[in-house]
């Protein structure tokens, strides 16, 4: 019997809320992201004036002198214990907030300090929200169906469900203070947005199809019990008595549920009001059904039922219970004969089979307390549709021709399984949040609502267990079976067995069904409003209006539509289980919370309820999934179903809520997990791949120098693999904190628009070359550590006198060579192609000259695979020289690239000693001037110099004649790919080394230099 | 019909091709965990001399004098390609590694090149494996029972997912050069050995119970077919004769068992030598299909059934097909009547009431190819187990008597339904594997795989289509669903369709089976062997050895008694669904590990066959899993529970092998995916936990100084949450590489030690304080950054001249400030307890004095959750002044608690402002003289030495007064927590600073000092 307290919630509440959760006075740094909480933290009142206040009383006391320096920014304890008594105050006086927006809200409510205790607060309202409909309807019904032992296991399982979701709950809601908002506050701040949402949302609509239930259950009791006259339909053969009666149920049911909205719209505080006239309703049923059994022992209620054979007989048709009425001495026909055989004669060949051959009997409907019917009653004696209702006991001869129901045998309405009436009972099972969503009225919400709601389903558990056995053991089984008390005379079943009177427990389960049919109307629209405040839905964003009078008018509305759809179902049987999953849903998702939290064990998962344990919530999660598929497997999928498309949705939208959940504890634990199972040494060839660390240059104004970079990264990964974009800004960090979370940010938004999906590490260094050896060292971590750089090249490093830039570059390139990293520098990198265009032909030169792991193969099979290389062919030229075999070589290369499965055209361009060229002598010449202008008197013997002399003209040579073989084999190259030859071991030659490079690439549009990191990255095994 | 090709797998062969999956001279890193690879990168004879080679030939190589420097580590292209040849040689002849180690290998088998072309080495055997017992013995009936449409849409089910299966791993045995070893080596090298271990079992179960099969297949031919005369259990009754002939099964079964494991353990040979005879048994026999088929269009065979009213009668228990025969003008009772009515007399009276009121008719078995049966056998005609089979056209008076079978129906001997006809037909269909188990015999195994496999999977496809129209278009239905050819006097069904003679079929399939037999039972132990070689099951090691006549004896001995188990089942419908299952499995790897690797786009994911897809590997697997859960969902479960189980064992194990897998791929991607997620900013307060960043200090072995900081921070951490430790070694990058890493393994050796899970992070720097800022930034990846510094305390740094030490201390105080990170310094860290200690009793004191994020708070909490701590109990102590009302501090502070939802005891000391006393003046000036003596020269004025001396004095006060409070009341206290005083703005006050802290901390054992990141860290709400 679930249904909502009214607990209205206001715009202000929420996000004064939401601005309190931490206590963030101290939260002084800058960064972008975090401008709406100071917004919020500057608006609360009471924040504000906490440094003025500190700087004026504290900044000299003496006794803490020590922390003076602290005081401005940290608060003194003092100063905030007191400024914390305000906060309590504030906080679960939230509801203040709303009386300064709306005039109505003061009318309606004046501002109460919470007082409610265990009892009143808690207890109380879930007992009220518990019992329901179902006891009064379905349980003698599910007694007689499914037997006593059954019967129990149903009560078990529900309550045990409802029991263990109590439990987590509990730990839930006593995990800190919870301002008004119940429990879809609870849940939504435990498991984030999405499943908040999708979770809200079937509380809500649990909760709008039980008000549908209810309704059609109150309308059952008045047109079964109390004014069946009142019908407007009629059926005329019992068949379509069935349909007759749906449309009946249809057409009241909907002015019912008009009449509801009416009231709750105009006078909601009524509703609540009533509440504890609706539990004394209950109550004193409850209390007549006990007592009716208790005298049932010695005085049981005379309601004979009238069996033909072993079947039982529609009570009302007729007035005596036999074949025959003695009138006057004249033994004629009694109305039960009449109604068996054709009219106006004794004959009994006119008459049914059946009828003639079985004998009328009259049993005793209530026998009172005994073992007898327990015993009849314990097994499960379940029936088909239409199926009549038989006591086993009693003789029957069997005719085996048509049978003809004649309307006058009590059979079964539907078909029932147990299955079914687990799906049917649950509903009397829930309710269970009533208590937390006091949670704002409450003095001591962290006590009451475990104690209270504990208690609460032990109550109701052990009332449900013992009405059990006390249906089994006091009314007939024919009776129980009997779902509108037919056999009967049409009473109430349970009524039958009540003291002092039937009409105790049709009336008050009447007013009482009504009564909480009222409540769900009046909560869940209110549930419906402060989902869409969260505005994390954007499409109920509407439903989040109060209308002037302050009630959620819309969010009636809708309420009202969907609880019609339940109404036009118009049965009961069939509207319990699709609420039962709802609730299910929303129950399973409190446990999953309960264990996640458990299990991830943040420090902040301290709830004040100790008697939680993950394997508790674990085990309440997957008796909810049971029970969910046991009552319906497909209207379970439907609820998953529905619940997977919102939080799809929500996530969709990308609600941006920090609401510190669950969830994204598991993600960091997640993450932590992967990482810490990947450090087990550097991956496998199979499994190389390039995870780039992306060395940026920043301007003055901290913009990226070089974007292109990062485009050339976004295409080699197309998407895949660790880029992590290291910078360094020249500084000291104590003072660039700022500077360095610009850079960061500005580096972030370049990545965002080059598609580059990563990580951003700005260092602070006192010399940028200090900064990039840090960041080749340390970025990444564990198993995700860069195995490649990307730097830019030195554009300026002839024209300029200082020779920093060079230097760094070299030192990274030895650096990279130490550390046994890949380097990768694009020379010319802005003519490199954007992400947007297309290359619709041209080639992948590679140049491979030495082997050093394969990255030159790989490297243009990567980029291939982006959209901007793909057209493009590979190319891939080897240099012979005089004593290679030059034709087997391209054949070996052909197989090599065959069995890399590597399509590229092969070939082998033969380079013969040659003299050097003049040329040659005179670049050479040209290079050393200029490095020996930097250097003078840096070198010591004239022998030395010699000696470097002649290999720089080596060297010299090999530029020269590579990059002429290079130059007239592949000038119109999209990209050539190039060996980097390794810096020189000696620094001195530095500057020829760059010249060498220079001279190598000469006349090149895009060229790409590549060093191995020292381990081989590509393989021909599988 | 799956089994093996024999390719022996030796030990050599295996280990030669792990070294050779890198080409790893280049690898010339010395970490510890590479070593065994760098072993057998030296075995290799070939790799050895490549060092000295290139540098005798190519160090003075004009052409390349540019990478001179290179050229010593990394090889020219034209030496690496030469070796390659070489290489490709070594590799496919693995073989010949075999013959060093064993003398009978050479015997058996010479060494041979790999010339195998797609048609002899993939199709016909993916032809022979996949043509099996099922066509023959059971497709007719399947036809029957299901209906031809029924039928169709089985070998569609069955043969597309061998198709997908075939395409997945087509992708797979292309990607790359594939040894020998077969579709085990690929699935295992692809998955990994937990993977490849449960699948490989999978495979190997199922190829036992395939062997099983094929033998009961044999037995059944053989007895029902060949010689039934052979029976050595006869049955008494028609139910006793089913048991019967299980147990004749039985006998000639495990008879035959023997035989076959005898012939294997002494001629291997000869059975592949079979193998090609085999294949033709199974041609000519199909081939005779086709034709009995096309000959039945003209000329049907002639097989009368004998029909009594609908039902069919065994046509071998009588003569003729009629209820009376004219002998001699004389009607006398046919042998028909004599079997249904009692013996000796005409008389209806005694007969059998069905077989009076109905006649006997004689049909057509096979009334020859055409629509008529074509449209009757369309649909599906399940019969429960006993069912008469019955044709639907023919009159048939029923009686209602108890039916009485008289051993003279034809009736159904199993009960069947769809799903239990899919798992028997399924082992058709598999087999696929027989081309890529000879991938060392093939030419070009990269074209051959495919194309033969597809062509063959096409082949069998078609044929079993085809067979399913011509069986239901040629034979009566009656005669389809007769399992045994009962009413055809117990002729092979599909023998009486083929032409010349059905003896063709009978023998044909006789031998293809007993060949199939010999096959699964060569194939299983050797895979059993090449898994145990693998050594990633322990328990399986036995089974790797060979005996001295090379054959795995041990491995077929637990083949053969597995088999058994098969075999004692004894009915081939019965064994045929679980080896479905294990087959299944094995599949829904092998598209798994398509799948898994095309979505990760692995860069060495690089088929050369391109047309796969990851949704048709998606696809395959749904249809296996589909497959498992139709034939048999208890099987699927239990062989999912086997494979589970074996995964975990060897997982358990913790198998060490690295073979460059697809699922450590994933587990990249999925922390990539994880960490890329987590990237939003800072946590919400409410997910606020520390993730410490341990700044050790190494000692000049490289030794952790203090390990008791690790020893802290994981009983901080209780086992959860990030933790990187980090250690700055003094010296140049470029060569300290080598001390980087051995730094490391000591740090990492100290943490596992300790139990801190987490990460290591050892950087070089010039200066330690400058390694500590850099990481202090650039620790950590994304949103797995540290939020917490942990550092020591500079013990010597009184005694110490160089101030290097304190001023380290200090800067990293600024510098976690300006990152706004939490700082812990455990004071006396040696005196903190280890793991292994318990306090039993004793107090955590925290002296809360100024409120900076509640890490004072959280920090007693998390540290009483690990064992050492737990008993320990919380007090919180704070400081009430002269203006503060100490009794409602009181009060507020344990409101604050109760809502944090801490417990502690709480207390408010009253501090009152008193003279400073002579003690406080003389530390000062011990104080002041210290550090005078070391910095006199750099002040300036006298004015701010005066001024900061005021300050001195007042701040050495505040230290005096509040060492005094704490000593009297936490003396005796576990652990005291502090605030740490923020380091003064100015530098000059910092050995002042210093001194503070000393006296604040003096006589207690102890001391945790705290500082917050200036964020809360805690909060009261939900």
């Amino acid at each position: 019997m679930p249904h909502f307290t009214v607990v209205p919630v206001k715009d202000r509440a929420q996000s004064s809320y939401d601005s309190l959760e931490g206590i963030n006075w101290v939260d002084y740094r800058d960064t972008g992201q975090d401008n709406h909480d100071h917004q919020d933290t500057v608006n609360s009142p009471f924040l504000n004036s906490a440094h003025a206040a500190n700087k004026k009383n504290d900044f000299y006391d003496r006794n803490l002198a020590l922390f003076e320096e602290e005081l401005d920014i940290r608060p003194k304890v003092s100063s905030l214990l007191s400024r914390l008594v305000n906060y309590t105050n504030i906080t679960q006086g939230a509801k203040e907030h709303e009386e300064e927006e709306s005039a109505e809200a003061s009318r309606r409510k004046t501002p109460k300090s919470p007082n409610m205790g265990t009892l009143m607060g808690v207890y109380l309202p879930c007992l009220q929200n518990i019992f329901g409909v179902i006891l009064f309807l379905r349980l003698t019904w599910i007694v007689g169906m499914a037997g006593i032992m059954q019967s129990l296991l149903i009560v078990l399982m529900c309550c045990s469900c409802t029991m263990l979701t109590a439990i987590s709950m509990s730990a839930i809601a006593t995990n800190g203070v919870v301002p008004a908002g119940g429990a879809y506050f609870m849940i939504s701040r435990s498991l984030g947005p999405e499943f908040g949402g999708a979770v809200g949302l079937c509380f809500y609509l649990g909760t709008t199809f039980a008000s549908a239930m209810y309704i059609l259950g109150a309308i059952e009791i008045f047109l079964k019990y109390l004014v069946p006259q009142a019908a407007i339909f009629h059926g005329t053969d019992p068949l379509g008595s069935d349909s007759a009666m749906l449309n009946n149920m249809r057409v009241y049911g909907s002015i019912c549920l008009t009449l509801m909205a009416v009231v709750v719209f105009v006078g909601v505080r009524y509703v609540n009001k009533l509440a504890s006239l609706f539990l004394a309703c209950v109550i004193i049923s409850i209390v007549s059904i006990y007592a009716g059994a208790i005298k049932s022992m010695t005085h049981p209620p005379e309601f004979p039922i009238c069996m033909l054979g072993n079947r039982t007989l529609v009570r009302d048709r007729f007035d005596v219970c036999a074949k025959t009425v003695i009138q006057g001495n004249i033994t004629v026909p009694s109305q039960l004969w009449e109604r068996f055989c054709l009219p106006g004669n004794m004959s009994s060949a006119q008459c049914d089979d059946y009828f003639i051959q079985n004998n009328v009997t009259e049993i005793q409907g209530i026998p009172g307390l005994a073992c007898v019917s327990l015993l009849e009653n314990m097994w499960g004696n379940y029936l088909q549709k239409g199926e009549i209702l038989e006591k086993a006991g009693l003789q029957s001869v069997d005719t085996h021709g048509a049978l003809d129901n004649f309307g006058m045998y009590v059979s079964a309405d539907i078909a029932t399984s147990f299955t079914l009436l687990v799906g049917i009972f649950f509903p009397s099972a829930t309710g269970i949040m009533a208590g937390s969503n006091r949670s704002g009225d409450l003095r001591d919400a962290q006590k009451s609502i475990p104690v209270g709601t504990i208690l609460a389903i032990t109550t109701t558990s052990l009332v449900y267990l013992s009405s059990v056995v006390l249906f089994g053991s006091c009314i007939e089984g024919v009776v129980l079976r009997d779902k509108f008390g037919d056999a009967v005379r049409k009473n109430l079943v349970v009524g039958t067995l009540s003291w002092p009177s039937p009409w105790v427990i049709v009336i008050g389960s009447f007013f009482s069904t009504v009564g909480a049919g009222l409540q769900s109307l009046t909560g869940a629209p209110r549930l419906l409003q402060a989902i869409a405040k969260d505005n994390i839905i954007p499409f109920l964003r509407v439903f989040g209006h109060g209308k002037t009078n302050g009630e959620p008018t819309w969010a009636l509305l809708l309420t009202g539509l969907i609880a019609e759809l339940g109404i036009l179902i118009a049965s009961l049987d069939m509207v319990a289980p699709i609420l039962s999953m709802f609730f299910l849903m929303c129950y399973l998702f409190v446990n999953l919370a309960c264990a996640v939290q458990t299990l991830l064990r943040t420090p902040n998962w301290r709830p004040r309820f100790k008697y939680y344990h993950w394997a508790l919530s674990f085990l309440g999660m997957s008796m909810c999934l049971a029970l969910m598929f046991i009552s319906s497997w497909y209207y379970a999928i439907v609820a998953m179903g529905i619940a997977g498309m919102i939080y799809k949705y929500i996530e969709y939208q990308g609600a941006e809520k920090e609401w510190g959940d669950g969830i994204r504890g598991l993600s960091l634990s997640a993450a932590r997990y992967a990482l810490l199972r990947l450090e087990v040494g550097p991956p496998h060839t199979k499994n190389w791949r390039p995870q780039l660390l992306v060395l940026l240059k920043l301007d003055e104004d901290l913009h990226v120098k070089y974007p292109r970079l990062l485009t050339f990264a976004s295409q080699l990964k197309a998407g895949k693999g660790l880029t992590i974009v290291g910078s360094v800004i020249q500084g000291n960090f104590l003072d660039s904190y700022g500077e360095m979370q610009a850079a960061e940010q500005a580096i972030k938004n370049m990545m965002e628009i080059e598609r580059v999906k990563g990580f951003c590490q700005v260092v602070v260094a006192s010399k940028v070359r200090e900064g990039i050896v840090h960041l080749i060292q340390s970025c990444g971590l564990g198993g995700m550590k860069h195995n490649t750089v990307v730097m830019g090249w030195p554009y300026g490093w002839r024209q300029s006198e200082d020779p920093r830039a060079w230097k760094t570059f070299i030192n990274t390139v030895r650096c990279t060579t130490a550390a046994h990293l890949a380097l990768m520098v694009p020379k010319n990198v802005s003519f490199y192609p954007s992400n947007h265009e297309r290359f619709t032909d041209g080639n992948i030169d590679v140049w491979w000259i030495v082997h050093d792991g394969g990255m030159l193969m790989l490297l243009p099979f990567l980029l291939k695979q982006h959209k901007v290389w793909r057209k493009c062919k590979m190319r891939i030229f080897t240099v012979a020289q005089m004593d290679d075999n030059s034709i087997q070589m391209k054949k070996d290369l052909a197989t090599f690239l065959y069995q890399l499965r590597i399509e590229a055209e092969v070939e082998v361009v033969e380079m013969h000693d040659s003299d050097i060229s003049a040329y040659t002598y005179e670049r050479t010449l040209m290079m050393e001037q200029r490095s020996q202008m930097l250097r003078q008197m840096r070198l010591s013997s004239a022998e030395r110099q010699r000696e470097v002399d002649q290999s720089n003209v080596r060297r010299m040579h090999t530029a020269v004649k590579l990059n002429e073989v290079i130059v007239n084999r592949s000038h119109d190259a999209r990209l050539v790919l190039l060996n980097m030859p390794g810096p020189p071991r000696n620094a001195d030659g530095d500057e020829n080394y760059m010249e060498f490079l220079e001279v190598l690439t000469e006349g090149l549009e895009r060229v790409l230099l590549v060093r191995g990191g020292g381990r081989e990255v590509i393989t021909i095994y599988s």
